[in-house]
């Protein structure tokens, strides 16, 4: 973990944001550099930007970068924050991030001192660290979830694209490779952005991880073929039972890893875990734009005026999943996450 | 069902077989023509013509084609019949209306008797004619699966598109809408190919059916959410014991069908049961190109050099089928076929 990443998917430099473009990718690394809070929020909701734990970053940076604009004006800056915190709904980081630069403004009038863009910073800059070392620390406790070596199966991204570390579930997946514990990554194309195939497949290749990529659709009948040791996911949002919601998809493998008795692990930074939230149920699922089915790269691949319904994520009851990875261990049933500093329960080790 | 069809998927015209090319839909609706066989049979390769039991109907066709060109030459014509009966492994239809091309053919010499391509048309065209009466047949048992309306969820394409007739699973949801018993259709796309966004969502919307376009990862979020209360499907071959194999992705639904106490029926005529198979794991499952997955459009959508897997069928066994519906009726568990004129079992209905 002490190699330099071969990719910088965020990084704050010279007083401006640079950020790889994930729409491009595989097929063009085009790295974006900004000094304006409003494009950091459009990367954000076009998902050029994306990934829980990595849009908490590019949240707090924003935040840099409107305290940069606004100076002295705290109401304008108030605002942004605002704006900022709900570029996308789903996943928590995105708030919490945007709570947690609010709480660095000093308390005190409408014009604020000179200095807070640099408390921001600082701030701003802690964020990233922090999931970093949630990324390592994810890591670490997940490879003792594998005993022997087995071929795992993943859906959407969790890379260093998805969390400006060396992952959540892919973290696990590229040190449990890289200990010998897991061959193979079987990745989900994840439909309808395929982040499967455009980022995870290219993460893989980057890191040298042997990686297959699949439909969706294919899951059930790879399971039933004998061909997944287990599933690992990352997570957008847990509540504090454990249920979990995650990219579109993630649902169907725990109910199929339950067929299959295949075990079902969620690695995720207590970051994101929201405390306000007590059942999955309570989680609101973000709708995405028909546009995102029925059009492919500006075509059409269903007729014009077709009605489709586009979740980006679903939700997954605590029951399905075998094991919750945070940064603080390999948490078991009944999960019980008390607060975000504190996480707890009988099953925690 | 005595309405004329909005659209004609294969005829034969003038001695020669006209068919709508379905790679170009629904943006293109193209009718090709063709007096060669061989063009048919890279037609049904090239998914122009697909769906189970239209592949059956072109490969008819293509022995008449054949029998023109070869005229009486019999070795060369029965081994073009193997060819046509070959273009694809997975559905029955292919090889058993090859088989019954053949059968027609007089025994005698090497020399055929010269009105073997009339005796062969005439079979061609009963192969048509049952296939539409079984489709009819079909869609009436069908009805009687369903007696409140309800939303219905389906995978790929079992429309006339696929069968020459109004259809196998998209028959009876077609008679249970036309009767006030399905209010709406959910379509998986059905990646890779997307035969549910190209082809059902088209089918469904020329007949004014209100449909929906989903995911195939969606359908687990669809039940969650109270949205579906059945699901019908098609099937490429079924075995003996009522396993089905079918479009990669309907096992994933049967699971999650069970996992929600939501009926699953599999709708087929009887000329894709495969009496020389006991079980689905005795059915061969078709891979198709890595390229199907890796690719759209001519355009790479994952990293060059990705390994991918793409499996077109999976197999459903028994247990998680809650009725098959043939034209001779609903059968239910323990399914039984025991030939293909012959069906029986206990629960036949």
């Amino acid at each position: 973990l002490t190699k330099p990443e071969p990719y910088t998917p965020i990084e704050w430099r010279d007083g401006r944001v640079r950020y790889l473009d994930q729409t491009h990718l595989p097929n063009e690394e085009i790295v974006r550099e900004t000094a304006d809070w409003e494009n950091v929020v459009s990367a954000i909701k076009r998902l050029a930007i994306r990934g829980a734990p990595l849009i908490g970053i590019a949240a707090a940076y924003a935040v840099v970068l409107a305290a940069m604009t606004f100076r002295q004006r705290r109401e304008k800056l108030e605002r942004a924050i605002q704006v900022i915190g709900n570029a996308r709904p789903t996943a928590v980081n995105l708030s919490s991030a945007a709570s947690r630069m609010l709480s660095v403004l000093p308390t005190g009038g409408a014009a604020l001192p000179v200095d807070v863009p640099d408390l921001l910073l600082v701030e701003a800059r802690r964020i990233h660290e922090e999931e970093r070392h949630a990324c390592e620390a994810i890591s670490l406790h997940g490879v003792s979830l594998f005993s022997r070596p087995i071929d795992v199966l993943t859906i959407c991204n969790t890379g260093p694209l998805a969390t400006g570390g060396i992952g959540t579930a892919f973290g696990i997946l590229h040190t449990a490779w890289s200990n010998g514990l897991i061959r193979r990554v079987y990745a989900c194309e994840t439909r309808p952005l395929l982040q499967g195939a455009r980022l995870t497949i290219w993460e893989c290749m980057k890191h040298g991880i042997p990686a297959t990529l699949i439909n969706d659709s294919a899951a059930g009948h790879l399971m039933q073929t004998g061909k997944v040791g287990a599933v690992v996911t990352g997570a957008d949002r847990i509540a504090m039972n454990g249920d979990v919601a995650n990219k579109i998809g993630t649902y169907m493998l725990a109910v199929l890893c339950e067929a299959h008795r295949i075990p079902f692990y969620t690695a995720a930074p207590s970051s994101s875990v929201d405390v306000t939230v007590r059942t999955g149920e309570n989680i609101v699922i973000e709708e995405r734009s028909a546009d995102e089915i029925t059009m492919f790269q500006g075509k059409p691949i269903a007729p014009s005026g077709t009605h489709a319904l586009a979740p980006a994520f679903d939700f997954t009851p605590a029951r399905f999943i075998t094991a919750i990875v945070t940064e603080r261990g390999i948490h078991r049933k009944p999960f019980q996450f008390d607060s975000r500093e504190q996480i707890a329960g009988p099953g925690t080790s």
